[in-house]
């Protein structure tokens, strides 16, 4: 079912050459720099519950598909939140998605949800709806299996060091369990303080006073709130921390004087910030953050452009991150000018930056990572971790800025179990295009073998410094 | 000359699926949504004048190319309509043509043609200056026979259904010939009414007079406005239409107060009506023919993006559609939003949306699609109409959006004779994407059967509800 | 080490259609109607100095990706023009680039240099930390010979004709040695304005001083300043120019009143022009190229949407054109309008336009190609130079304004030895593209010969207008 050359180009001499490199690359460790598995997951180690709400309704990358040909998140059981009743019966929400697997073909989707039942519970029919049942049955024998525990997972998906992402005021209590029970999975927090920097929104002031709860402060002016950042930067450093992450609409960067600082935060604690307010504010709060990258060594990221909730009934109902984020076509060049002519040359400061608009790679991307030393790009993000996106982020970025400017693969999921799914695709992609650089006689087979091992493995490590000891007591 | 391969991929594994699959595809009837024949040739039936004033004089996709390399519009025959003298000898136009006919070469225009030469008029040389006359006799000729009347190639050309497209004031008297005569090509009409919502332009006021004749109606408000676009929209409807159609620079859409509306209304009947009055009022029908489309089911097709007649003096000596339309970028998360949150859920209604601004593929339009239950995606539209244009459309948008949410081919043309050499381009792309999947393994022959027939065939006529029994009189 | 077939598609028949195509257009010679090498350097055909100052300090396409990558331009010995003290030492700046060779793989640079290394320096072995001192010896000794003079390399490069690119005050004086010595090696100036068009720059007031000496001329208004330039245009093209370059960030146009054009020079005069006023006289100036174009014939060029200097320590320290100038989205349809309306149908006039947004190929460039008879595409520009990018351009434009519409390629190098790597390249790229249609069947062998041969030599040759005889004086 899984064929062992898929994805590959079909021209015999480039899937010979892909394959070698794949074969080099596919038993590396797994490195997950960012991404959303929830933590008390791994730290629990409690058995996954059956197939449905471990596959189906977690995932927005699967439900906003079904959902887009007019089958309702609530027949597929997606949890709501204004009490609107759901598909209780896990087996029918099954069905429904089996009924309707047809349309993921094509899509990156289908090949991790595919891969994912070959490789994992080992499935050999196709889903579909007359198989839907039997394979549901055989995912949930094996789910109660202490094999298939969280823990044991983590150890089979041979992952050297997972990321999570967590908010500036979270406790990371799980990390900390991880660190204390002498399991040794290396799982590590994300900084990762977006809402307490939206100070134009309604609910900044609650995310405010938890910040304030968690470290027992109280913050009344903006060097109150720079000190309480740096010390929690440095309390996730403490956990393994090596980087955080900043979400934007638009990638403003801009230095505001100590006055102007500190008169956005008055009016973010009075309640009266506007939305240009906030727009200075994250511009500030941006900088901010890169200076305190210089001091303490954390890798920034930067993920702009997603219009978030753009559908406010979905939002209502279920929830933010239910598949109706849309991206906007987004500048880079003038916005991070500040940021990059103040900390793009310096020693310490990694900036990695993703984008959703894919006309950025040649045009603006990749001309500055081929100039700054502190600017890598992030992988093909989201809407383009797919097998044709990533041949054009490829072909769009490689030419001016190199491999050695950008990240290596990321995959940036909250599904646990499709993280092998999606290190095999982008594996398979990245030996594939190396494997047509040398048929064309680009580079010759030494150099793929060098370039295919970065993007599967070093850049990750090294970008996101997991070869480093920790400076800041982190897991070396 | 036409090779039985052509425009597959070379690699034999693709090529040998592509042709299977287009070896099932190509005897499915046209369907034809959307495109601009004139109905009256077809009710009518009169046999086409010589091959000049078929072929070349009517195609801004010909002379607009031959015009960009100082071939002047009036040494081809382009009339004119500010008296200027141009060529009436059709046979001179003709080998002025043929004498820069490798100027299409590499064209999907010069695709087009070669494939009407060849299969419509059994032309076996290629066309040049030298060959021109002896070609121009032969096509003139197949002309003045029975078989070469308008309505015997439409069933020669295996059409299921034609909609033409048609102003909101048009009689489409030829429509009603057309159901009268009992000759049964279903052909129908389209709703248009874009030239009643400009408001800002001088002939505006034009425009919603032949409004009010065609009705009888006394237009004074826009409460009456409406009525009479309702009632014009049923109308059609009962002429066979099954959707509408509107243009527009910038697809902003935005609900206006019962008060602003008529007050808009009322400055358009003054003459006072500014540009940001007629975005705001373009902005808010938008709106309302949304919602009248969930009331009587016509699908809703937005085509934004061309800045029409960029060059003056082309539009005024020749008028419009005359190949100087230009596209410009056009925003669609923002502009939409309003349409989407408020219709983009409802059950009985379909937007069907196209772009000149291939950036937005991935980053707007297939996440849009991929979660709103309402939208579709048209094809590549006009100058994206072609072999790479349709790799990048489906590179582009099937991974985000699946090809369920995609309609299928549409040909939008005015040049009757050109569409099955449209239908058969298009179909051959669809194969040879289809068949890169299956060489891939990223799907099997039988999904890529399934999904062929699809883009061929049921995805139009569905999207475009051909497959139900009109509620509103419409052929069935 | 360089296989005869590099660069082509895999796929056999391709390769086969390629090869022959590129077999033919090989030995045709260089046209190079735009570019930067110093007219000096072929005036005084004294020996290039040892390779770090001729191939590594000079060229900012290969310390840029090194700087980005953590080597200082300090330590590869780029000058300096505040006093900071460099690596003097020019084997051990080899070295540290030869080191990090590793870097340029899978970019157009690394392609280049490969290709230099082994065509015209006889290099056998992979440039690495470890090969670097031998390598640095054998260019070395080939530069002491009378066959790597500069003359005898134009001459051995097969260059048919040079342009360079020189600033409206330069008094051509190599060019004029170059024409009065009798060696015979045509190279033209090209006539560059820009810097007295930036009337809001600091260094404006010191541009137009040099003007004004170089031309024994007082410029005290609007119109002395436009008779200036009236004359340093005609004694261009005295010296056999055939063409102007005009660099802009955004490529407006726009027709300014006498009034207004003598009011915004006078702010100017009186250093008082501000930003506003820059962008108004800039916009205007292009249109009084494009008219005096239509006068004296020299070909117009417009390179727009680059951010000069985005690193302002780097342009401190280090000068312009230090691999720090970055793309921003760039807008032609709007922009263009008043030019194109005014002169785009003007049988004398010709405008070449290049763009680093690579959106605009297919939405606004090849559709403004295909209608106005004065516009040229220019090739794929600085970034966009290279295999990929050279695909992007022809499988985005050709379709829409087929391949007659572009001026075939052109190398804007300053890096005078890779002159024949880049047309060797783009030569390739154009066959195999070429190749890919006859493969498929779009075209036959035929059309591709006569397509290549266009692509290679005779688009450039006649856009630049060398197929002329020269009706100012020009060389012949």
């Amino acid at each position: 079912m899984l064929h062992p050359d898929r994805f590959f180009d079909v021209e015999p001499s480039v899937r010979r050459v892909a394959a070698a490199l794949f074969e080099e690359t596919s038993p590396l460790p797994i490195i997950s720099p960012h991404g959303h598995v929830d933590p008390e997951m791994l730290a629990s180690n409690a058995p996954f519950p059956e197939p449905t709400a471990l596959l189906l309704t977690p995932d927005h990358y699967i439900f906003r598909l079904l959902y887009s040909q007019g089958v309702s998140m609530e027949s597929l059981g997606v949890p709501t939140r204004d009490g609107t009743p759901t598909e209780t019966d896990p087996r029918a929400a099954w069905q429904r998605f089996a009924d309707h697997y047809y349309l993921f073909r094509g899509t990156p989707t289908g090949i991790w949800l595919d891969h994912e039942l070959h490789e994992l519970f080992g499935v050999r029919v196709k889903l579909s709806g007359n198989s839907a049942q039997r394979i549901y049955d055989q995912i949930a024998e094996r789910l109660a299996s202490p094999e298939y525990r969280p823990r044991a997972l983590f150890e089979r998906f041979n992952i050297e060091v997972l990321a999570t992402t967590d908010a500036a005021s979270d406790t990371l209590e799980h990390h900390a369990t991880l660190r204390a029970d002498g399991w040794g999975g290396r799982v590590v927090p994300t900084f990762r303080p977006d809402s307490v920097f939206r100070i134009g929104q309604p609910d900044w002031r609650q995310a405010l006073t938890q910040l304030e709860a968690v470290t027992g402060s109280r913050i009344g002016s903006f060097a109150d709130f720079l000190e309480v950042l740096a010390g929690r930067r440095r309390f996730f450093a403490s956990l393994g921390a090596t980087a955080t992450d900043h979400a934007v609409v638009e990638p403003l960067t801009r230095h505001a004087s100590v006055d102007e600082a500190e008169q956005l935060f008055a009016r973010a604690l009075d309640g009266t910030a506007s939305d240009p307010d906030q727009k200075r504010f994250e511009a500030h709060m941006l900088m901010e953050m890169a200076r305190l990258s210089t001091e303490d060594g954390l890798v920034m990221q930067l993920h702009p452009g997603a219009l978030r909730d753009h559908h406010p009934r979905v939002l209502e109902r279920f929830g933010p991150d239910k598949g109706a984020d849309i991206p906007v076509a987004t500048e880079y060049t003038r916005n991070l000018q500040a940021l990059l002519n103040t900390y793009g040359a310096h020693p310490a400061f990694t900036l990695v930056l993703f984008t959703l608009d894919e006309s950025t790679y040649a045009r603006e991307l990749a001309p500055l990572a081929g100039h700054y030393p502190a600017l890598r790009l992030g992988p093909p993000w989201w809407f383009h971790d797919s097998l044709e996106g990533m041949k054009r982020f490829r072909t769009q970025v490689t030419e001016t800025a190199g491999i050695w400017n950008t990240t290596g693969f990321i995959d940036d999921t909250r599904a646990f179990c499709s993280i092998p799914a999606r290190h095999d695709l982008a594996r398979r992609m990245d030996a594939n295009y190396l494997a047509g650089l040398v048929a064309r006689h680009q580079i010759d087979l030494d150099d793929a073998r060098r370039m295919a091992r970065a993007l599967a493995y070093d850049l990750a490590r090294r970008t996101y410094r997991f070869d480093r000891a920790s400076t800041t007591g982190g897991v070396s």
